[in-house]
């Protein structure tokens, strides 16, 4: 177990972050999970890291917060909290992000706070445009809690659960007994290269989506937009890798060019509570009709949190039999279940995704057609008999997933 | 034992910080200390508490940025910190330190690195100026740790160390089983009350510090000095316990009144280190020469991290049947030490000490004869011969310690 987690700490700063000497790591962690941050830190000083920082949270405390704090606490984020992400930022420090919590850890809490939370997070708005512009290296793991493992396997106790958990997770990121996973991961960012390749190849003007659970939806791609996936790299040239796991290739659509009906195929664990069997009905781009059959008000709440909330800023293709879908367990989990079905985002795009975007400001990627907003959720469309039909620009149509799976 | 951890919780919330309805709390907290930060959160927030900031710390990653971060990063506080402590202190937040630290966590550090991080501590001089003028409530109590409770009880293992270091703690803060912990502090502040009136009522000029271990020092005090203790007032007139556990009366002496050798009866942790059978000779009120059997190197960087560093800035009594005292142990923690033992402090001045002090500035207070610096470090010289012996305004020799007890 402890050689894995070693493995999985260098994974994280050697090829996640990929840390430089002298740059700063900031590692947002909960405090349940300090092993694993001082595996990291300890990894991060051996490669030559300035300092590492860590940015603590708890679950426990932040339900506290929500249910009983005072109520102004909601609209402003503490101006400590965004020096501390906004300077590091800017500074082009390495940010680690730890995720382990509780997929319901805000169930019964006022959504009115939970809205206007993440309406404040509007705060954070450099720090935030820097991360989507891919400035600073940044890189997504997770670490099971027994809150999160219970919710997963609710049949198994705290520790088998834990066990089980870990188990899948490390299974996701290539980790296994004497492997390297770290030319497991490069010979992974090769294949998702590859794919990149021939879908930036087929010059696509539209891709037409179509399932038997009901999602038909015609979405449109910007001229010039890029495939990515796998790798990214940052604004110095260095390359990393933002999900860990990441089994996709995405790029972003043109705002105004969605139209139909996209159904979820698997929930969605959104602001600490799950939002199960929902729909979404686009027209021009815009949502217009939403619905759910658990946790509607918080799907009406994500997609209505600015004007871009309500248009798609990725498109992601991930075959049917991803490493994470063979797993065989819903993970509750975004940063999984994401890599385990062909899926959408609501919320902003990610500059990248249109050639020379990273350098754009707001307006010039308004022109090229990206979707900006406060927000960006991951929401997951994928089944085995979906297809996906691409018209490319010299009129030919290309079939890309036939029966849930590439078919290029 | 859940009851009784509750009861520590109330007790540091509703006495020792005394939250009022609408006020911040800021909890500094060792990671893995998180189950008592929340217990006090949660008793916070049933005292009406606006919203509980944490400011998380962990040993182990403080060691390893002290002994791998770059060079440069120990001159300077990262503004997110000050920003925290700084915008809280001026709101009037309340601040709940819980101490929990292995004694020699910094051994080995280069002591240069530690040396210029206390010094950079001068970025935080208004939050400082803040807490030592009570402008708000503060108040620190502690929680054991394996690492800590293991120097504490070297014969132990880690589970019977900790079980040991729980019960002197709770003994130390008046907590037993089906007791009402309130109560209890409610009668000790009033005896420590009590201590105060007839010492101020003294109008003492000198105290003359003697005991057979060496020391021999007389200590004049300034014209309107006050003694403290027990509770103290925060800016808008409540009350707080800054210390628990808190055995002690204090003043302030006047600066450069200070003459001869204080003999440490106790060793002294400081920055990670500890400092055994030392000594400091006083002239004018300067600490002319310093030496100890350990740690000299920590002791002289301590003594001059500036000019204010080098006189004395507390005078406190304890007498030497105190309930820390009789826990038979050496707690290798100031916050319990100083409470067994007589101590001074080299370092920086409480305004309260002088009358009117808390509304003074920082030339008033030096006018005062209040000595000021960016540090403040406690130290204990009482033994079981250690007399006292006040020469009052009047002219009058009155014994104030005989047999390291109060004499009056």
């Amino acid at each position: 177990m402890n050689a894995k987690l070693e493995q999985y700490a260098r994974l994280a700063v050697r090829v996640g972050v990929n840390i430089r000497e002298g740059q700063n790591l900031v590692i947002s962690c909960p405090v349940e999970c300090a092993y694993f941050a001082r595996m990291c830190a300890t990894e991060a000083y051996a490669a030559g890291c300035r300092e590492v920082i860590v940015n603590w949270s708890d679950d426990y405390l932040s339900r506290e917060k929500f249910l009983k704090a005072s109520d102004d606490v909601f609209d402003h984020i503490p101006s400590w909290q965004k020096a501390l992400l906004t300077e590091n930022a800017k500074q082009g420090s390495a940010f680690l992000h730890i995720g382990a919590s509780d997929p319901e850890k805000f169930r019964g809490v006022d959504p009115d706070r939970l809205r206007r939370n993440s309406l404040a997070a509007a705060e954070l708005s450099e720090y935030r445009e820097l991360s989507m512009s891919n400035y600073f290296p940044w890189c997504i793991v997770s670490v099971p809690i027994p809150s999160w493992a219970r919710k997963v396997f609710p049949g198994l106790d705290d520790e088998a659960a834990m066990a089980a958990l870990w188990d899948r997770i490390f299974d996701a990121v290539r980790i296994c007994d004497g492997g390297d996973a770290v030319e497991q991961w490069q010979n992974h960012i090769a294949t998702l290269k590859q794919r990149q390749d021939k879908l930036n190849a087929l010059h696509i003007k539209q891709l037409h989506y179509k399932n038997s659970l009901g999602t038909d939806l015609t979405v449109e791609l910007p001229e010039g937009h890029q495939w990515l996936g796998g790798s990214e790299v940052d604004h110095t040239g260095v390359e990393f890798v933002a999900n860990m796991p990441t089994e996709e290739v995405f790029t972003a659509p043109k705002k105004t060019g969605v139209n139909g009906v996209a159904v979820a195929s698997m929930p969605l664990v959104y602001n600490g509570n799950i939002i199960e069997d929902f729909s979404l009905t686009f027209e021009d781009g815009r949502i217009v009709a939403v619905s759910a059959a658990k946790g509607e008000e918080f799907l009406r709440a994500a997609t209505s949190m600015d004007d871009g909330a309500a248009f798609l800023g990725e498109v992601a293709l991930v075959p049917y039999d991803s490493a994470i879908r063979r797993a065989g367990v819903l993970f509750y989990n975004t940063l999984f279940d994401e890599n385990a079905s062909c899926h959408f985002a609501f919320g902003s795009a990610y500059p990248a995704c249109v050639k020379g975007g990273s350098e754009m400001d707001k307006e010039q990627l308004a022109q090229s057609g990206l979707n900006s907003s406060i927000t960006h959720v991951d929401f997951m469309i994928g089944t085995s008999d979906l297809s996906i039909t691409a018209l490319c620009e010299d009129g030919s149509r290309v079939p890309i997933f036939a029966d849930g799976m590439f078919a290029m």
